[in-house]
C-alpha cells in the first residue's frame, strides 16, 4: 500500500500578526512545518498549532530558519556555519519543548525559505542543517528535496533525510522546480493539484512543463503543499480526499522513528 | 555537613557584545544561571557556557526572562499570564537542548532581572513562572527568594523552590534586600562577602545593615553573587576558598534530581 | 463651519505580515497614524503609506509606540523616562524622513496602545511623550485626550494638544471611555458611529452609556476610528459621507502649523 | 594646506552592551561613523555620542547597515534593493533627528560592516546606498573607497563619494587591502600607523605589503581609524598628533556642504 505524507507550514504569525489559515490546513494534513520563532511563530502561536496538531495526530515539525523576522526568512544570510548549527538548534530545543507539552514529540526537522533554498547548493549550510539535527539526537529525519547538497550531506552526516515533492509546482524536464516568475510555475487549479500527486505518490513520477516524464530519483515521502495561497484548506482537503480515495494511506513523518 | 552552591549569570553577551567574565565566573561557582536569548545571550555563547559547564561539573540552569534584548530584561513589562508561560518555556525548552548537547542536563530555572523582581509580588507572573516550570517537566526546580509570591506559587504548583540569598547584598532587619541606591546595600570586600555567606551558609542568619541578627526562614540551597561587578571572578575564588576552608561542601542545583 | 480631522492607524504590518486594509482607509481619513517599526511598520510599509498620504493631502502623524514587536505595543514596559524619550524621538526621526521623502512632512505625533494608555495617568511616560515631541521641534502637536496626564504635561511643555474623541467606543456619565470588556463598550453599527460623530463634532457633547449627555472639556479637533475592526474602510466612508453632508468640513491635523 | 579628516565607528554598543570607548574616541577624531539602530545602537547611546561630538565640533556621519543586531551587521543579507533603500532612509532619518537634537546636523552617510564590504562589488546594492543618500537630500555624502561600484554608483546617482583610506590596514600594490586573515594585514603599531597616514594624507601613495609604493586615485577626504581594537583611543591621540605637528589640518567630513 502506497503512503504518503501531506506537510504544510503552520505557525507563521507572529504576536498580533496572523499568517495563513493554520486552522483549516490543520484538519487535511499529516504533517505540520512549525515556524520556530526566528522567521516566524512566537511562543504563544507554536504552543497552539501544537496542542491541536498533538490533538489530531499531526506530525509536529520543527521548520528552521535564518534570524529573519524582518525578511520572514526569505533573504539568504552569510551566517558563519558554527553559529547557524547553534542558530538552528536553538530553534529544535525551542519547538521540542512544545511538541511535548502537547503530548506529542518532535518528529522532523525542515528548513524554511532562504535556508531551504540556500542549503541546496551551499555546502556550509546544508552542513549546518546535518549537523544541528544529528547534534538534536533521537533519529529525526530532515525533510528536504533529493539530488541536493542538503541530501547528499543529511546522508553523509548520519542524518536520514526524506524526499517531498511539491503540489503546486511544475517540474522541467531534469527533474528541478521551474522558477516562480516563469509562466505556468505554479499550479493553482485545485483538482489538478490533486491528480498531479496521486501520480508523484504512485507512480513515482511527475509530468514535466515540456511535457516529458520526469522519474525521482528518490521515492517521496512527503507532499509539500503551501498553506499561504488563498484556498490552501480548500486544496489540501481536496488532495486529501483524491488521495484516500485511490487508496494511498495519508501517514505523518518520522511518527515511526 | 553543610552544602550550598554558588551561583552566577552567564551568557549575558550577545552576538559581538561580550558582558562579563563567563570563564573566570565558571571557575569558581557550582551553577550558571544561563541566558536563554530574551534579554541576553545568543544561541553561541549559550553552546560555549553550556559545554563549559558541563566539563567542570557546573550545574546549568535557564536564567528566563521577559522578552527585551534592548533593556536586558531589567523592565518590567505587563504581558499576559498565558503569554509569559509561553515565552518562559520557549525559553527553557532552547536552554535545555543546549545542556544535554554538552552532556549535561538542565538542573533548574531561575528568573532574571525584572522578571526575577516583579514575581516577588506579581501573582500573576509568579504564577508564570511556576506553571512554566511545572510544564517543562522533570521536576526541575525553581530558584527564588523565600517569603515571596513567586516561592509560595511555586509550592502550591508543585514546583520545588529552593532559596537563594545574596552575597554581595545588604539585608535589612526584616530579612528583605537593602534598596541598590541606599549606602551600603552593596558589599564590594571581597573577604567581607566570604565572611558573610560562610555566617549565611553555616549558621542560615546573616547582620542586618541596622546590626540585628536576622534568621533566614529557609535553609539557603545557593548563594548568588552577581557576575557584571569588577573583579567579580575574583571574589567568587575567594568565597569558593573560604566556604571550602571552613568545611562548607559546594554543591551543584538539582543535580541530584 | 465646523472642521474636524478623522485619523486612523496604519503601516501596522511589518514584513510578510499585513495588518488592516490600509489603502482602503487611506480613501477616506484625513489623518494618518502611521506605525514607526517598534510596535509595527517596516520601512517599506512606512514609505508606501506616506506616500499614498502625501498624493491624497492626507496629513501624517507618527504613531510612537515602546519597543515590542511581539506585543503590537500593547504591553505597559517600565522604561525609564530618558530611555523612552529617545526611543521616541527615534521614531519621530525615522517616519519624518519618510513624510518629507514622500513630499509632505511630518504633521502631528500620537502614541500607540500601551503608552497612550499609561501616559494618560503615568506622570514620567507622559513627560517622556511631551520632551520627544517638544525637542523634535518645528511645533509638532501631539494627538491626546483631554483631561489627561499626558494633555496637562504636554501644554506645560509647550507643546500643543490636540483632543480626540473615539467614533466607536462608548462613553461614561463622567466622559471616559467605557472599559473595552463591558458590554456595549465597542459601538459597531456604522450609521450609529456616523451619527454619533456627527453630534460630538458639532455639539461637543456624546450620549453616555447610561443615557446622560456627556460635555466635552475640549473641543475635539479629530475623530479616532480603529483601522482594525473588520470593516473599518466602510465605515470610516459612511462616516466621512455622513459628516459632509451635514456641512463639517473634514480637515487634517497639524497641516497649518 | 594639507586637509584630511579621522573618522572611526562609535555608538556601537546596545542597551546594557557596550563597545569600544566612545568617549576617548570622540576626543581625537573629526567625524564620528554613529551606528543607528539596526547593527547596533540604541536610541540613548546614539543621543549620547551626537551630544558630544556636537559639543566638540565632530562631525556627525550615519552609519547605516543591514537589519542583523545578531550578527552586528557583518554578514551579508541578500535584500532586495528597494526594502533596502528603505531600510537605510529609516536609519539616516532616525540618526538625523539625534544630530539636530543636539545642535548640530547629519553631515555624512557611511555604510557598516557586511553592506560596506558587498556594496563594493554588489549592483544593486551599491544603488540603494546612492539612492537612500541621494533621496534623503542635503547634499550628504558618502563616504567609500575609491574602485568600487559604491564610489561608481553613487557619482552616477548625484551623490558625492569622499574616498577614505585606512589607517591600520595593510594595501597591495594594487591598491586594495589585505584580507584580514593574511599576516601583515593589520598594523598595531601606533607610530607606524601614524607614519603611514601621514604619507597618505600628504603624498597620496602608501607602500604596499610588497613594498611597492601605490598612488590613491582619488586624495583621500578621511582616514578610517577603527575603533574596537585594544588601545583604540591611544592611537587615534598618537595619530592626531602627529598630523597635526607636520602641519595638516585635521577637519570634519560634510561639514562645509
Amino acid at each position: 500500500m502506497v503512503q504518503i505524507a501531506i506537510n504544510s507550514d503552520v505557525a507563521e504569525g507572529f504576536g498580533a500578526w496572523s499568517f495563513g489559515d493554520d486552522a483549516g490546513i490543520l484538519e487535511h494534513v499529516t504533517a505540520a512545518n512549525v515556524a520556530c520563532g526566528f522567521h516566524a511563530g512566537d511562543p504563544s502561536i507554536i504552543r497552539e498549532v501544537c496542542t491541536t496538531a498533538a490533538a489530531t495526530g499531526v506530525s509536529i515539525g520543527a521548520q528552521v530558519s535564518y534570524r529573519d523576522l524582518a525578511g520572514f526568512g526569505r533573504r539568504f544570510m552569510d551566517i558563519k556555519r558554527t553559529d547557524l548549527v547553534n542558530d538552528l538548534l536553538y530553534q529544535i530545543g525551542a519547538l521540542r519543548i512544545f511538541a511535548e507539552t502537547a503530548g506529542s514529540r518532535l518528529n522532523y526537522v525542515k528548513a524554511h525559505g532562504a535556508l531551504y533554498n540556500a542549503a541546496a547548493r551551499h555546502h556550509e549550510h546544508a552542513k549546518a542543517i546535518a549537523e544541528a539535527v544529528a547534534t538534536a539526537g533521537r533519529g529525526l529525519p530532515l525533510l528536504c528535496q533529493p539530488d541536493t547538497e542538503t541530501w547528499t550531506v543529511a546522508l553523509n552526516a548520519g542524518v536520514v533525510p526524506l524526499a517531498e515533492v511539491f503540489a503546486d509546482r511544475a517540474y522541467t524536464a531534469e527533474g528541478l522546480l521551474v522558477d516562480r516568475t516563469q509562466p505556468g510555475a505554479l499550479i493553482t487549479d485545485p483538482q489538478e493539484v490533486a491528480d498531479r500527486c496521486l501520480q508523484m505518490a504512485t507512480e513515482n513520477t511527475v509530468k514535466a512543463i515540456t511535457g516529458e516524464t520526469v522519474h525521482f530519483t528518490q521515492t517521496p515521502a512527503a507532499i509539500c503543499l503551501h498553506s499561504d495561497t488563498p484556498g490552501a484548506a480548500n486544496i489540501a482537503a481536496r488532495l486529501a480526499a483524491t488521495l484516500r480515495q485511490a487508496g494511498v494511506q495519508l501517514v505523518g513523518i518520522g511518527a515511526g522513528t
